[in-house]
This record gives structure tokens, C-alpha cells and sequence, in this order.
């Protein structure tokens, strides 16, 4: 709605900080949930992605059902004032197949999250983040402990413009398009 | 193999060009298969990306059951000399689970393409295509009718070096560590 929108916009402006070009321009690995390999990430260096968000968390995740990722965001929202969390998750998942994602989001929502349920002919399949509109997670993983502990997946991390705000449009099309959970 | 290893090198070194920045630093988003939508993509613009390879062709696809990509990679393969293809998928889906998937790469590695399986706990479940290593392509999207019709998703296609360098490394280490079909 409008007002959202303005609150989006002030968190923009707010901002005064760029991420590191390096550190934001890479991609993660997973198998299995290995951690040793140099080569691979671990949930540990994904949460501290979401973690340095400072405005706005802008997340489209088909599935969300790790409580650890939860809690991140439940804490940080009601940490920090301002903070502007905005959830678009998929219709079908949200009301009837996965009780794992319903009850992850359900608290998010709860505890004062923007959340918006969006229904597609089969899947609202994505699972990309936008971090401070500055930064964009997507890739293969689903946030689910399978992901993270049984599934070889990749996470491209972005903050080239010509990805961001293609992320950021869309993410408000398909925000105007959605429904009320 | 070895052997392998040394196309590829060559295929590399080959390459006399580079990918228009703009067109190969983009984002392509699909919604139920409608493309009158100017913010979408459809499935022709996908097949633009794959088409436009002149030297080899990584792929790293959990299910790929798409006949029209399927066709794209036997046409340019059969046609081109020394157009390197490698494939990497997923043991359970190629085995027993998706009989799609098994067809088509079936039909690729008999036509002469590089074919391997790697087992995971639960999924291999990458999607990306590495194109002449100079390009990535990855995201939500599974190389399958559905993906492409019924669903939300979302590719991103990237020439950062700091994102192909990565996966062009994960690619080799899953290669390796990926057994015969
Ligand atoms: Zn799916
Ligand atoms: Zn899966």
C-alpha cells in the first residue's frame, strides 16, 4: 500500500553506507551441509547476509522453514525500530502444503512483519532476498534444513544495479499483486 | 578426464570475443508462461542465451525435461564441431524419480555429450548453465515445461568474474567427484 511505500523510501534514504564490493559480489555453495571445505559456505556465513541488513529485508521464498533464519529476522525486527521486513510467499505453501513455512511466517506476521501471500498456476517459486534494495540473494536454495543440510545448492550474492533493480521491481509487482495472508 | 579437461582448455582459448555487458547482466523472470508482459521473459529469450554459446557448454541441472532446450543443445552440438557440452545431474532423478529428465539427458549422452551423476544426501539441486566460461546463468528456474508455464521464477544472468570463476571452480570439483551414468 501507499503508506508501506513511503516507509520503503525513507528506509532507502537512510541509508548511507555501500556494502563491499567483494564480499557482496559472490556466489555460496552447499553439500550436504559440509562446512569444512574451503571451497563451501555454511549457514553460519548465510545468516551473517541477512544479519548486516540495516533497512529493509525484502524476501520472495517459495519456502521458509528454518527456525534459525527465522530467529534471525524475528530478533532484528524487534531489535532494531525501523527495520522494514517485507514476505512474499507462495499461496498454496502458505495455506495447506508445508506447516513448517505456514508456522515460520504465521509468527514473522504475528510479531509485525508485512507479509503477502501470492498465488501461481503451480509454484510462486523464487527464493531471492533483497538486502537494503542494495543487494540481492537468489539461487537454488530453499530455506528448509534440507537445503542447508542435505541438497548441493548455490546462492548468488549481487549488488550490480542491472540485477538489483530488476529484483526491486519485480519484487513490487508481484507485492501489488498479492494478497493479504 | 584429462583428455577432457584439455578440450576444454582449448574451447577456452578459443574464444575471441565478449558477451555484450548489458544483455549478459540482466535478470529474466517468468510468471505462468505469459510473456506479453514487458517485464517478463519468455521461453525464446531463454533459448537466445543458449543458443549464442560458441564454445562449450556447462550445465548443472537437477531435473531438465524441457524438450525445446533439449533440442536447442542436440541441434548446436550435432552442428558445431567442437562445441564442448558437460552435464552434471542429479543420481536419483537420473536413476528412478523423473523418467523426463533421464530421457532427455539419455538422448544427450548418446549423441556424444559429457554426462555425469552425482549422488547427494537428498538433492543435487543446482540449476545453472556456465556459457563459454564467461557467463553464468542460475536461479529458482528448473529446465522443465512446468517451470517455464505454471510457475513464478526467476534467472539471473551474470559475467562478473567474481561470480563465474566460483561456479566455473564448483563446476570442476563436482565433475570430478560425479561418476558415469
Ligand atoms: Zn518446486
Ligand atoms: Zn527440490
Amino acid at each position: 500500500g501507499t503508506k508501506e511505500e513511503k516507509e520503503y523510501e525513507i528506509a532507502q534514504r537512510k541509508l548511507q553506507f555501500r556494502k563491499p564490493e567483494k564480499i557482496w559480489n559472490t556466489v555460496l555453495f552447499f553439500e550436504n551441509g559440509v562446512t569444512t571445505d574451503p571451497e563451501l559456505a555454511s549457514l553460519k556465513t548465510f545468516v551473517h547476509y541477512l544479519d548486516s541488513a540495516r533497512a529493509t529485508i525484502q524476501l520472495c521464498l517459495y519456502r521458509m522453514s528454518h527456525w534459525t533464519l527465522g530467529d534471525v529476522l524475528l530478533k532484528k525486527f524487534n531489535k532494531r525500530r525501523g527495520l522494514l521486513i517485507q514476505i512474499i510467499t507462495d499461496y498454496d505453501v502458505f495455506t495447506s502444503i508445508d506447516k513448517g513455512t505456514t508456522r515460520l511466517f504465521r509468527k514473522c506476521f504475528d510479531e509485525g512483519m508485512s507479509l503477502k501471500v501470492r498465488r501461481s498456476k503451480s509454484h510462486m517459486h523464487h527464493k531471492f532476498a533483497i538486502i537494503d534494495g542494495e543487494a540481492v540473494l537468489t539461487g537454488s536454495l530453499n530455506w528448509t534444513e534440507q537445503a542447508f543440510t542435505g541438497n548441493h545448492e548455490d546462492v548468488l550474492v549481487t549488488t550490480n544495479p542491472l540485477h538489483v533493480d530488476k529484483y526491486m521491481q519485480r519484487f513490487r509487482t508481484l507485492w501489488r499483486n498479492s494478497q493479504d495472508p
